[in-house]
């Protein structure tokens, strides 16, 4: 076994527990990664009540430190990029249509699920060690900033993921609701895809934001008139929003044959099918994405200078950034930076 | 103005009410048509309760019995068809991509909304005459029998337009849900598309009846064992069951990219969105279909022998029908043959 440090979930609060644990001794095909940087996600927030003992994380970029015995896509120093999926049976018809993340076996969490091989709980990225199989590490492409480049490896894949699948392009429409971590890139993306973006927004006051990730269009959506206006606007709405909410306008605001893509709800939401019928139109969600397609997304983020805008904290200051996060008081994405783990910490 | 006789609505219950009735005088582009067969459809059953006065029906064939001074399309005694939609701008981008019934303006439908010219209410094809504008009347392909093709005019275009939608073909599997008027002709044309068609009924004793109509494959949806079994099996689901219903046990039996057309419901339902995120999988609906997809769905059912199971009662016993199709007793729609309006009503 390998030590390392974390930050590990107690008591379900925010205040994560810098902790000593445990990583697996490097099998055949397995890397070691230092951790430089983490994304802070939704899901980590939504951990925290429901995973008690675990470490989240589940973007980030590292730096390889050390391979196994048959591992050959890596050389010690390279800087790789780990997402939300470890490991998949590698069988089954969609992992072999290289849809890991919708394996019929079920994928392997980056952490909060058990290890295909020994059946340990998988420990995240908030900790200054990872050990993973290299086939499920991503070189981190040329002119990707480290620092900047690990919410792509959820945030971003999951909003590339249902651009993609819509053959986004020049001449669609697309709108993004909800301006957080997904929702700034989907706007980053959409637009470098040569969409025609919208922004969706409560409040008037994220316009100039809106504008300046690539948006042409903004919605007030408390505006009634300016959401009739926008009636039959859009061929594609990707909803991040992460709270239960009235999607009726959402899907008036959708052309004939439009598609709203409801990538912040994981729970039963009520769905007027009316609406739905009168336009054919469609609801559609979507997980990150397998293998191919986060390939494709890194090589697209880099060859088009597309970042994240993110608020890089040192790790030890995880709380404020979850407890910031729930407050939606983030552009766009915190990042951890796990170097202060190195040190020993502070006495309290 | 003609005068002609129909059944009326009247005070909210299914005894309609035989009554002399209006249409108007032939336009320039109108033709007058005998009804001689029209289809029974769920939405005829709802419109007893909210229209209050008018004469439904909204699939019918009919005879060409007089042109207007402009007609051109059909010569006086071609059979003829008729569906849900009467009129539309002709201008809008819908329109002129032939989708109709999405007018941006709003379609005209059969029975039950005003007449784009002269504001008049419209009066359905429970009646002996109806007067059309030609180009939204269809002729009647050879082979097709008048008295079973009726419902292709609403119930066979509401599931063709979603299995072409979504490319149906050999290799594809579907899955019917609801063997009714709906449900019966979406069995028949997936099957004759190539599909591999399942029932999907609460009940096990349709099985016989959906193999007959081309189902291979049968799932009772109140065995838990047999759903599982079923669990990542489809491409797409039609479901016509005209009630809220849970969704989750069809969302599972999708496979990946995954599609549930909910057909039968016009209303808001829960969706649980976790489901649909799990296998990128989508719910869609949509209405019936635009002229050049009904002309399609003609000349597909005529090449291939496709005609409805129905059940043709004279228009006089229309209580019956109605009543029995709200009890779902009725193999698989029931048709009204509007000959016996020519005599005299029997007294009372
Ligand atoms: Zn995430
Ligand atoms: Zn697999
Ligand atoms: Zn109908
Ligand atoms: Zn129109």
């Amino acid at each position: 076994m390998r030590t390392t440090t974390g930050w590990k979930i107690s008591g379900g609060t925010t205040a994560l527990e810098r902790v000593q644990l445990e990583r697996r001794d490097l099998r055949g095909s397995d890397i070691a990664v230092r951790v430089d940087y983490c994304g802070v996600c939704h899901s980590d927030l939504h951990a925290v009540h429901v995973m008690d003992g675990v470490v989240p994380g589940h973007e980030f970029i590292g730096t390889v430190t050390e391979l196994g015995s048959a591992a050959t896509r890596f050389a010690v120093g390279d800087r790789i990029a780990v997402g939300t999926v470890v490991d998949s049976c590698g069988t089954c018809k969609n992992c072999l249509a290289g849809e890991e993340i919708y394996c019929t076996t079920g994928w392997s969490p980056t952490y909060g699920g058990p290890d295909r091989v020994d059946g340990t709980m998988q420990q995240g990225g908030y900790s200054r060690e990872y050990v993973i199989n290299e086939k499920y590490a991503f070189p981190l492409p040329t002119g990707l900033d480290p620092a900047k480049a690990a919410p792509l490896m959820c945030a971003g894949i999951t909003v590339w993921s249902p651009l993609r699948k819509a053959n986004v392009g020049p001449g669609s429409r697309v709108a993004v609701a909800g301006l957080g971590g997904l929702g700034h890139l989907a706007v980053k993306f959409a637009a470098a895809l040569g969409a025609e973006v919208t922004v969706l927004s409560r409040t008037p006051d994220k316009e100039k934001d809106a504008r300046a990730l690539g948006a042409t269009g903004f919605v007030v959506t408390t505006d009634e008139a300016q959401v009739k206006q926008a009636y039959g606007s859009f061929d594609l709405i990707i909803d991040t929003i992460s709270a239960t909410h009235d999607l009726d306008p959402e899907i008036l605001m959708l052309d004939l044959d439009g598609e709203l893509s409801l990538l912040g709800v994981s729970w039963e939401i009520p769905v007027n099918n009316l609406l739905l019928l009168i336009g054919r139109k469609r609801l559609s969600s979507s997980a990150t994405g397998g293998l191919p397609a986060t390939t494709e997304m890194l090589a697209f983020a880099a060859e088009h200078g597309i970042e994240p805008d993110v608020e890089v904290l040192p790790s030890a200051r995880v709380q404020e950034a979850l407890d910031r996060l729930k407050a939606n008081d983030v552009r766009y994405r915190f990042v951890l930076d796990l170097a202060d783990l190195d040190q020993t910490p502070a006495q309290h």
